[in-house]
């Protein structure tokens, strides 16, 4: 599986450099920004293996996960304005992470004996935990709970891995096929500005 | 404990309904107000779990918690201005599943060889943490923490079935009248708006 | 360990009264309060215990730490006014449960067998994660992440026992000299009114 750990390193750099930018645009000092983007990066896996009692997490068995995190969120840090030619292929990179994230957590929890909406839900946190702590710590709702089709690709992507899994196809292609949709779609909602509806609650 | 059950599905859905309308109140699109319905329902149950090393926590272990949670937020989302009559009721069913999470909570607690602050603790936790998430996400200082009558009844409810558990009343009694008292003290704090004290820190 | 088991309980100590002075500070009632403050001085430590699988968390197997944070908090609460003379040595106090938190941490986070970086960020996170609870239950940025030279401070002291750990420096004194420097760097910060730099983001 070297492709699929080269594209959760990718993704755990492009994560980072979204936590590392959300701590300078708060005005954080250094250490916030590597907090944010530490906890950015890591945050959803790490969640994910607390809660399927895989202890220590991940993070703890190979550290690259942690020195990745701060390496980028550094150059971030350091460099953002000589860095924002990269905004653009961030959010690929974003996209490839998102996919990734969801495959890994989804296939874990699977690993792990969890039912159908259990493992795409840790498919999901896995993806998006991070994100949540980084608007948290932000002191901000969370984006993914307001804004933009995030979740729903994440959600359709961990269903279909729970599907694929249970049928013929062989289990390389069942990850290849549930990422590479989650990623579509992904960057389908940022090209067409897809959005979630809302429940029409203002009273007049 | 059938009983114990029902009760506790009830307060799951009266939990989610709290959650899914904060969800609502904030702007949240779809997928913010099934997290918020289900981080409510479930939160403290699961924080509980993982501080007492019962892995996975209990949602895995019985998905009917996730799937009630996720198909009454559903219908919060869509039904929600029709569903306004139950607004009444819903104080109901919030003060059954304050008083069965909290008895849940503590006796759990105490089966893990807890002690007596600890095991209230849990108890205190188990109902009300989902309720703080809740308002972490959607970025407000939780109203648990400064309005209203609502952990005093738990801690109350807590104490009691610790002492009731070293007494000689059977386990299911104990367990009633704890939950009892729970439900009685958040309704009658809601019915005469109790509110406890708070320091006096204003400077002149 | 005699004289670390007096300074934990000081900095625990220390942690609930700036606790429960934020959560005056933002108007709680007096449960709010004890949340606060009991979050503040525990959450650190129980967060590390959460990661490490070291359950159930130290607080379960030695109440003394809630009863004491609990206290204090509840001390704060009724006498905040007259107890302002200590504003000033609780600079001293929070500076030695922060060097004590950080030994202990990255100590225990050693003995569980984690790497350098897993080691260090223990450390830090039982220091410092209490405090940012604090803040994001008061619906606040955490101060650790934009103000002040706190982190940093633990960031050395945490490292500084790795290395003394490896060397044929006795435990107790690594321990102890780990802890100073936290302690004196983080004076010094307070005296100096030490910061860290920041990205200059803004745009003309």
């Amino acid at each position: 599986m070297n492709l699929l750990y080269t594209f959760d390193l990718l993704g755990t750099a492009a994560f980072a450099a979204s936590g590392a930018l959300a701590g300078i645009r708060r005005d954080m000092d250094v250490f916030g920004v590597l907090v944010l983007g530490l906890v950015t990066a890591i945050g959803g896996g790490t969640l994910r293996d607390l809660l399927l009692g895989d202890i220590p997490p991940f993070i703890f068995k190979d550290e690259t996960y942690l020195y990745l995190s701060v390496a980028v969120s550094l150059l971030v840090f350091l460099f953002h304005r000589r860095l924002a030619f990269l905004t653009h292929p961030l959010t690929y990179f974003d996209a490839v992470g998102l996919g990734t994230f969801v495959v890994i957590g989804t296939h874990k929890a699977l690993a792990f004996k969890l039912g159908f909406f259990g493992a795409v839900m840790m498919g999901v946190m896995t993806a998006t935990a991070g994100g949540m702590l980084r608007d948290l710590l932000s002191a901000k709702v969370p984006m993914i709970l307001h804004k933009e089709v995030y979740a729903s690709a994440c959600l359709a992507g961990g269903a279909l891995l729970y599907v694929l899994q249970r049928s013929a196809v062989p289990p390389d292609a069942a990850a290849l096929i549930s990422a590479a949709t989650v990623i579509i779609l992904r960057l389908l909602a940022v090209r067409y500005n897809w959005s979630l509806p809302r429940a029409a609650h203002r009273t007049p």
